[in-house]
């Protein structure tokens, strides 16, 4: 394999998948994607990931990177004749850390659990997940500064790893019935949310809210067998 | 307040405070220690950290930074003249935010929770530490080299956040009643655990396994009203 050889373990619905890809695009960095099938883990993921043996595995030459936000951070870090991801700024560059971490560990989950949840269960994690959108609008406010993007006029650290998670949110707003991005509440994340998906990184690797509802199905289904939906 | 005034807001038992005051010493940056009460959030940290109302914040200046490892490269960022915590490599610091993430999201979950746990249950947490400690010997194995840490002659991130976890395995493995750190199986972590514990950055702020014990009482006891013990 050459030294400079790019490939990228995934699965096309994968937010965490698309986080490593959206930052390759933006550094116009050359890959090859390689598609795990669902259910069946290729030996080059388990030797990659043998810790999780998870996608997104980044195969840069014979060096595997694991976990997204490594990821993201490894690119930005390796390509910089590309734009930058994460601010120069030491401040900035925290606050971004920050706010990816809350997406991980407090706000997907919760969002997430929804579908699967009911009742008064279910009512809270609605509940956390607005709340959560909430302060990601107050955030917004203050970091965009009036441009597109919490990252300015370009996709930085906290875009991509808030809107790889749009697509679910979709999902999730669909499927579950329940209105979570709302215009009135949080119209910076509507408009938002659209400059993120028209962007020329993220278009091409932002899969269609239909598209992920039937790949839901088919995870659910997939006990009894049924064909995987390919993007 | 100056530009260049450096407070830790933190509990002295809390794992995650210990990775800032670490970094701090390693840095050998002057800073306030602010003690929070347990169970009584000051008004400086509610501020400081709206979003989850939790210790570490380090305060430099009039901004706050909020989260352990976020804190931890932070310092690391902005006090260049000071031993470097993470590597300048970019895949060898790709490597160091794997393993903290790892730590983070499921080794110090799985441990935490076995003094609750009964039976089975506690029998699985217990299986699911071990194995991860001897996922972290083999990872000491490969990037140590032979030298004391994980970062090799000097403490770097993978020690930071692995070590500042010491005291908690302690308590776990006395009060729990279960060998977790074994000699035998991970030769390495034992003598790691014993430099990283008497390094001149650490050991001013590594609690004493009968204090933290005590502590843990206390957490345990806290709504009956009894007095916080102190460090």
């Amino acid at each position: 394999m050459a030294k400079n050889d790019v490939k990228l373990l995934g699965i096309w619905a994968s937010p965490f998948v698309m986080r490593a890809r959206i930052s390759l695009n933006i550094k116009s960095v050359n890959y090859e994607f390689l598609e795990e099938t669902v259910g069946s883990k290729s030996e080059l993921l388990l030797q990659s990931n043998p810790v999780h043996k998870k996608v997104p595995v980044l195969i840069h030459g014979d060096k595997p990177i694991c976990e997204s936000l490594v990821i993201v951070q490894y690119i930005d870090e390796v390509w910089t004749s590309g734009p930058s991801i994460l601010s120069a700024d030491h401040y900035d560059r925290a606050i971004q850390r920050f706010w990816a971490a809350y997406l991980d560990d407090k706000w997907f989950p919760a969002m997430r659990r929804i579908r699967g949840a009911q009742g008064e269960e279910r009512q809270e994690l609605v509940d956390q997940v607005v709340e959560g959108l909430a302060l990601l609008e107050e955030a917004f406010g203050k970091y965009s500064k009036g441009k597109a993007f919490f990252g300015g006029d370009q996709i930085g650290f906290i875009d991509i790893a808030f809107g790889s998670l749009l697509g679910w949110l979709r999902v999730t707003e669909k499927v579950g019935e329940v209105k979570l991005l709302d215009e009135a509440k949080t119209p910076g994340l509507v408009k938002w949310a659209d400059c993120f998906c028209a962007d020329a990184a993220v278009k091409s690797v932002m899969p269609e809210t239909e598209k992920l509802i039937e790949f839901s199905k088919f995870l659910m289904a997939k006990m009894k067998g049924a064909p995987s939906p390919k993007n």
